[in-house]
């Protein structure tokens, strides 16, 4: 008589566990009220499961680790992000590492144990969506896990269609928490270097990178891999972390405190491509005069305020004309950018090893110390990437 | 004995003219003394000779028309420009159009009666240079005929390698005198389309031009070519000849006067492709504003001013970045952009019969007469494009 309150589907889908209490149906994700500035906080939500995905091709994943990020703390505060349709909350978190469960029947890509990292645009319609290249959308609405209209990975648990989801080797599971922030960098050199086939024959020699931070370091590490050489910018008066990781690149650190861009420029430059990622739109404008002739500037920095600064508008059109110039700006990224982002951390740890792992100077354990999670991450001195250990790898 | 007094060479060439004076050894040519301003003058220089050029690859070209435009004013102001090697004078002019009437034993490529056009830039030795795509030299040093350091056109004959001369079919002649102006505009919008292959599936079907000049008018038929709607921001109020020329093109123009660019591209836009054409650098910033997501904004207005303005920083790189949005700069053009502009205006004078040779607003007879020419340039109300008749087309 018991067995009658089963769903008649658990029987019939051969469970074979002793009598007991059945699996839990929910689990723990770090969610906000999308809207309400400060409503981070810890909840419990229904597990996913892998006929959440039609077709047989869910592919769940238990999450590892979880990076956080500004994104993070804007959609915290109530800047941006929205719940998915039917929720009034939204789990956060998009730069994922963790490893699958289970698969559904029509999964080939994935096996139970693979580890993954999930890509985070989903498609829309329009004829960009529809080629696999969501990052260039034209739609208005888009969708991001853990951003807008989607639910992210900071839970124990989520479920996807490998479509969206990447295999990483075993040798990079220490670092693949950084794959989402690098697949930024990815996408933005790769743009430039498609944009520059218009040459025929670019040979890119000297490049510069504003920014120091998580992004910027990427940028220096993939730039180098490529044989460039890189000045990195920063504010930060050398030497710290970031400085003494960029020097073992064999990339040259200027702080802005002691060396002005423009003089930098003068000094090691002109640069055949630049990599914009300070957050500081007055370096956008500085960077536009640094290029070389037929130099490419790569903009990856999200500017949300609304500052006016006075530019020389006549030089740096005259500048952008008589040299061929280019400026790209770039936004998120596609499976493919995800999947060269395995092969440069691949190429990484062999070129250099351990660099890598030493951007992961601030994990928090466990999904209910989201507090402690978003005090690092606004707070902490000298972080490079914050994250949180989710579960252990057993 | 008169016979002696003739070169050794006159003799054995087999001259079969009636003897009289021989053929003079000198030509007219309009040039400037760079350095001092409004040096314009006409003066008698060495007539060129198909021997000029090493190989047996000269060829002589007897020039029909030359057009003049603000570069020969700006050169004539001495604002730039330079003599060829062991000259103290620069002719100018360096929009040409000609006909062949003698060829190097080595030249297969042209035959003497064919019409002509010559390219401007020469190739200097960067990387660029060497592959023909001397428009993109890296160079510090740059060659142009009629600008620096080369004898421009402006002149009863020139003479050059075949490989910087490009032939116009009869059908052209009597509008060919405008493909110089027209490969700028095949440059950029080849050079967007180049860099928009980064997309896989770019359908760009709005564009603006900004300008109304004959750079915007050359832009805008080009563009309605290709098939994309466009529209032209000028500043004079329509209707005016060149509103006229514009809307015959199936085109619109809107003037600023009336219609600000941010109101006309809320209106019409956003723009997935903007060519400017103003002169003006604060349309460029403008124009930054008006592009649609992965839309391509091309800047090709010399804009020799120090020229100040405010803009607004965060704006404009958030909406680069969230929109994967692209700006370039071009200057010049080589062989291939003159080979595309012959086939554009033989499909201008198939789409829209008549419509380049409206363009020629203004001719000015002879060589002798370059006050008036440089008179009409400047002060001409209504111009489009001034040019100097140099010969008949006998």
């Amino acid at each position: 008589m018991p067995t009658s309150t089963q769903p008649p589907t658990k029987s019939q889908s051969g469970d074979r566990s002793t009598p007991g209490p059945a699996a839990p149906a929910t689990m723990k994700a770090i969610a906000v009220i999308p809207g309400q500035a400060n409503t981070m906080h810890v909840r419990d939500v229904p597990r996913p499961a892998v006929s959440d995905v039609p077709d047989g091709r869910g592919v769940l994943v238990r999450v590892l680790r979880v990076g956080v990020d500004g994104t993070d703390k804007e959609i915290n505060a109530a800047e941006y992000g929205a719940a998915p349709p039917g929720y009034d909350y939204l789990i956060t978190g998009h730069e994922s590492f963790g490893r699958v469960v289970e698969t559904g029947p029509n999964v080939t890509e994935l096996r139970v144990g693979d580890y993954v990292v999930a890509t985070v645009r989903r498609p829309g319609s329009s004829i960009y969506d529809r080629i696999g290249t969501y990052d260039m959308t034209t739609d208005d609405m888009y969708y991001e896990r853990g951003i807008n209209l989607r639910h992210g990975f900071l839970s124990e648990y989520y479920v996807d269609d490998p479509e969206y989801i990447v295999k990483i080797p075993p040798g990079l599971r220490d670092v693949a928490v950084l794959l989402e922030p690098l697949t930024v960098v990815e996408k933005g050199i790769a743009q430039a270097y498609e944009i520059q086939r218009r040459l025929r024959v670019w040979r890119p020699r000297k490049a510069a990178v504003m920014g120091a931070g998580t992004i910027g370091l990427l940028a220096a590490l993939v730039l180098r891999l490529r044989g460039l050489e890189v000045t990195v910018f920063g504010r930060t008066a050398a030497p710290y972390l970031n400085s003494e990781l960029i020097q073992e690149l064999g990339a040259r650190y200027e702080s802005t405190v002691t060396t002005p861009i423009g003089e930098g420029c003068r000094r090691y430059g002109p640069f055949d491509l630049i990599f914009e990622a300070t957050g500081a739109s007055s370096v956008v404008f500085e960077s536009m005069r640094a290029l070389a002739r037929n130099g490419v500037l790569v903009l990856s920095s999200v500017t949300g305020g609304d500052r006016m600064i006075e530019v020389p508008a006549d030089r740096i059109n005259l500048e952008f004309v008589l040299g061929n110039k280019v400026m790209v700006g770039t936004v998120n990224a596609n499976r493919e950018y995800f999947e060269a982002g395995v092969k440069d951390m691949t190429h990484a740890e062999s070129q250099h090893p351990g660099w890598l792992g030493r951007l992961l100077t601030h994990p928090v354990r466990g999904l209910e110390n989201w507090r402690q999670l978003l005090d690092t991450l606004t707070n902490a001195q000298g972080a490079i990437k914050v994250y949180c250990e989710v579960a252990e790898d057993a």
